[in-house]
């Protein structure tokens, strides 16, 4: 099961070279975890409060393949390549609503609790996750 | 006394219509707002940890009157134009480096309490904030 | 006829105050003016390049009412309160999605040509932004 | 030779979970890039306008240590890791006022004209550059 998530670019989103400015590629990864993690049953916010379960981003890496302009749509297509006791390894291909490749981003998140120390992914959330798992050599 | 602070305009202050986004003199303002309240010898984050005082907007007007481009160096001009019991209206002059007008915003910020109800403004807060006052018919 | 837009809130758009950044609402609301004008059937983009027609923002006025937090879906109601020959004042009601006050916002829109001087509205543009023209003492 | 950029944190910097979110720090970084370039005697505006010399990010990694907060002082150090005849790896080091190290980005830029097509680094702007280069194993 692969998660797609579209989003479409405002002015807000571009730079004045005319194209989607890098920095928010960013964002856009962000939101698509965000949905794809409520999609598999799980709110952020109740994680937080109710388990004291968080995550931060510990390693991002992203490829530029073709800059993004106001008003394509994008569509991001998210899967895990790597699940461990406190780290996931997120994929993000986005292409624009013509198919064309517009980035590859990875992004290395670790589950820590509310004073930031690492901790165990939960469980249920883990067992989740497994399901979007497409390992690299697959 | 007038403080003034400087802002210098990056790739991500603007959009695919060439200059900088409107939204965005939102943020300078709100970094002139902190740097008037340092040098009047404030932090935010005393005032929020020791005081339980912070303060949020409750109005923004801005009239834009000609763009900013990429690479200019904003200087904006900040005074108190009224202050009450609870509230105060800030206002922005913002200029490029040649003096040419870009905006003028006026911000009401009203102070609360870690749970947003309104809350005077501490007596040291208001004394140097009076300091910068300018009266509208002055 | 009025257009609804929703928007969900991420991360990116909150700040350490915990809730939406005060500036982020320009963003919702120039969105909101994007999709309605699609909506009406033009696209700012065409409007552009064919018609040498582009707006700018030249006031902005925004009430903050209550404060909007991460997780939130923002309702985003938009009309026309005022247009001219240049000129249009839109209105845009933000709510959450409970039914509470977020935020209202004024924006004043003025039509350009690419060198920036004032410019008629396209009539066929003029003629459905009065559609969703609701008048301040109706 | 290296190249040192302050910058302040705003709360428009952070996000709700109390810390610089994740995406700005490559605005940040993007901040150090024009500057060094300026130190270094080029305007990336007259590049692009006299010699239709641009450049674009073909690859962003970063590594997440420590988050920065509301307040803090960023210090940012570039270099250059790598020059070859179209692409430049930088490499920032982004430390707090008190010396922690916040994160490590390494962005690999490519000159480009205008219409995006490779092209080779002006050797006004290559040999500056390598004032700068401080290799991996050195």
């Amino acid at each position: 099961m692969l998660s797609n998530y579209k989003r479409k670019i405002y002015y807000h989103d571009t730079d004045c070279g005319g194209v989607v400015y890098y920095g928010n590629y960013l964002k856009y990864i962000e939101e698509a975890r965000t949905d794809i993690f409520e999609q598999l049953g799980f709110s952020l916010k109740e994680l937080a409060e109710k388990e004291d379960t968080l995550f931060v981003a510990a390693r991002q890496e992203i490829d530029y393949k073709s800059p993004a302009h106001y008003g394509d749509i994008l569509d991001i297509k998210t899967w895990v390549e790597e699940i461990g006791r406190v780290k996931v390894w997120f994929v993000h291909e986005i292409k624009d609503q013509g198919g064309k490749e517009i980035a590859v981003a990875k992004t290395l998140i670790v589950f820590v609790d509310s004073k930031i120390n690492k901790k165990r992914i939960p469980e249920p959330v883990s067992k989740r996750l497994r399901e979007i798992l497409v390992k690299k050599d697959a």
